[in-house]
C-alpha cells in the first residue's frame, strides 16, 4: 500500500476563525485528526463526519504521551490514510511539532507543517498590547517559564531590552521573578494574561517586581501569559480594539 | 451617519493559504482594502467586485506613506465604511498595526485586530527550521536589524542563549554581523532565508562568522531573514518536510 501522509497543523490560539485557511481545508479533508487539548471543539466539528478523531494523550506521562502520539501518527499514515496532527499555537513554536516530523521522516513518512498563529504573540494582541512597536521595543523574547530538564529558564535566554512573552509560568512565578529581575529592573511594566483569546479573559498590569503578588492575589490559572516591557503601557490606548 | 470600523488584519507570510479563515471573511465582506506590497494578488481577487482596493503608500517615503495610510482609514470609516487594512504577516509583529489603531481610536473610530502568522516564525518552519525545540532551544527572539532611528539594533536586544530571528538585515550585514558576535559566538550555525515561503525560496546556511560573506557570495536580496542557533542544524533532519 502506498503510505499515507501526515499534516502537522497549527490550530492558532483559540478562537476557531484564527486557523488558517489551508489548515481549515486539511481538517475537512482529513481521515484522521489526532488533536490536543487546546483544540478548539467547533475546528473538529468542521471534520468529514467518517473521519476518525483521537483526543492525545489523556491521562499519561509527558513522554509516555508523545511515544504514543508518534506511534499512533506512524501507524495511521503506514496504513495510507491522509492524518492532520492538530495542535494548539503553531507547530514550531514550543509545540514538540519538530520531533514528531523528525520520528515520521525516519521511518519513510512524509511530512508537512502548516503554520498557524502562535498564543504567544495573539494573546497580548487581543489584551491590546502589541509586542513590537516602532517606539517602544526593537524586539520580541519568546520564552518558556520551565525548560525540558524541569528547571526554571537560564537568565542566558533573557535579553535587557525588549518585550518579553513568557510562556507557563503560573507554577514557578516565584523564581522567575527572581530570575527576570537577574536581568530586568523591578520597575517594568508588566501584564498577566490569563485564557487569552477567549471570553473568559482576564488581564492584570502592574510592575515586574510585583509579578508573584499579582498571580497569587488574583489567584490566575494556566494557561497564562506574561508579557513584560514598555509595550504594556500602550495597553491604555489599545484597550478597547 | 454611523461610523465605519477598521479590521486590521494580518495576512500572514506570503502563501495565501496561510491567511486566517476570520481574515478571509473580513476580504470578502469588506468595503474598502487597504493594502501592502507584500499581500498576495490571490488573497484581493477573493474581495467582492464593488469593494474599493487601495494599494498603499506607492513612491512615497516612510512617515508620508504612514500619514497618508492613517487619512485614509479615517476618511473612509468616516462614510461608515467597513475598512479592512491589510498587511503582510501580523499587524502587531512589527507591522505598525499599533500606531494605526491609536490614531484611529483617538479619532473616535473602532478598530480590531485579526492576527495573522508573521514571517518571521512561518519562513523558518518552511525552511525546515523549528525555531523552538525541546532539546535545543527554550527561546526566541525576533528583531528588526536596523531600529527606527535608522541604527543598527542595540547588543541589549539580543539574549546569549536562544534562537535568534533577525528580520530586514541583508543591507546593513557587516554592521550587524559585528553587533552579533558582541553576544554570540563565531562558530554558531545561521540560515540565511531569501523569500520565503514562496516558490523561488532560496536557504544558505554556515557559521555566524561568515554571515556577510554568505549574503555576498549568493548576491542575497530583501526580503530575507537571518537564524542563528543550534536549531538551524535540524535542517538536516527536516529540510524535506
Amino acid at each position: 500500500m502506498r503510505p499515507g501522509k501526515v499534516y502537522l497543523v497549527g490550530a492558532g490560539p483559540g478562537d476557531p476563525g484564527l486557523i488558517t485557511c489551508l489548515g481549515m481545508k486539511m481538517i475537512r479533508d482529513a481521515d484522521v485528526i489526532i488533536y490536543d487539548r487546546l483544540v478548539s471543539k467547533e475546528l473538529l466539528d468542521q471534520a468529514r463526519l467518517d473521519s476518525i478523531k483521537v483526543f492525545a494523550g489523556k491521562g499519561m506521562g509527558e513522554s509516555e504521551k508523545q511515544d504514543h502520539i508518534n506511534q499512533l501518527l506512524l501507524s495511521y499514515a503506514s496504513e495510507g490514510k491522509m492524518v492532520i496532527r492538530l495542535k494548539g499555537g503553531d507547530p514550531f513554536v514550543f509545540g514538540r511539532g519538530e520531533e514528531e516530523c523528525i520520528y515520521l521522516l525516519q521511518r519513510g513518512i512524509q511530512c508537512e507543517v502548516v503554520p498557524g498563529v502562535t498564543s504567544a504573540l495573539a494573546v497580548p494582541a487581543s489584551a491590546g498590547i502589541p509586542v513590537t512597536s516602532r517606539l517602544a521595543s526593537s524586539g520580541v523574547t519568546i520564552v518558556t517559564a520551565v525548560r525540558s530538564n524541569g528547571e526554571v529558564l537560564e537568565a542566558e535566554y533573557i535579553p535587557s531590552k525588549g518585550t518579553l512573552v513568557i510562556l507557563m509560568g503560573v507554577h514557578v512565578v516565584d523564581q522567575l521573578k527572581r530570575r527576570l529581575l537577574e536581568v530586568r529592573l523591578p520597575m517594568e511594566p508588566v501584564a498577566v494574561i490569563e485564557k487569552g483569546t477567549l471570553p473568559e479573559q482576564r488581564v492584570f498590569v502592574d510592575v515586574l517586581e510585583r509579578l508573584d503578588q499579582v498571580v497569587k492575589e488574583n489567584q490566575v490559572r494556566a494557561p497564562a501569559i506574561f508579557v513584560v516591557g514598555e509595550v504594556v503601557k500602550m495597553r491604555d490606548k489599545l484597550k478597547f480594539i
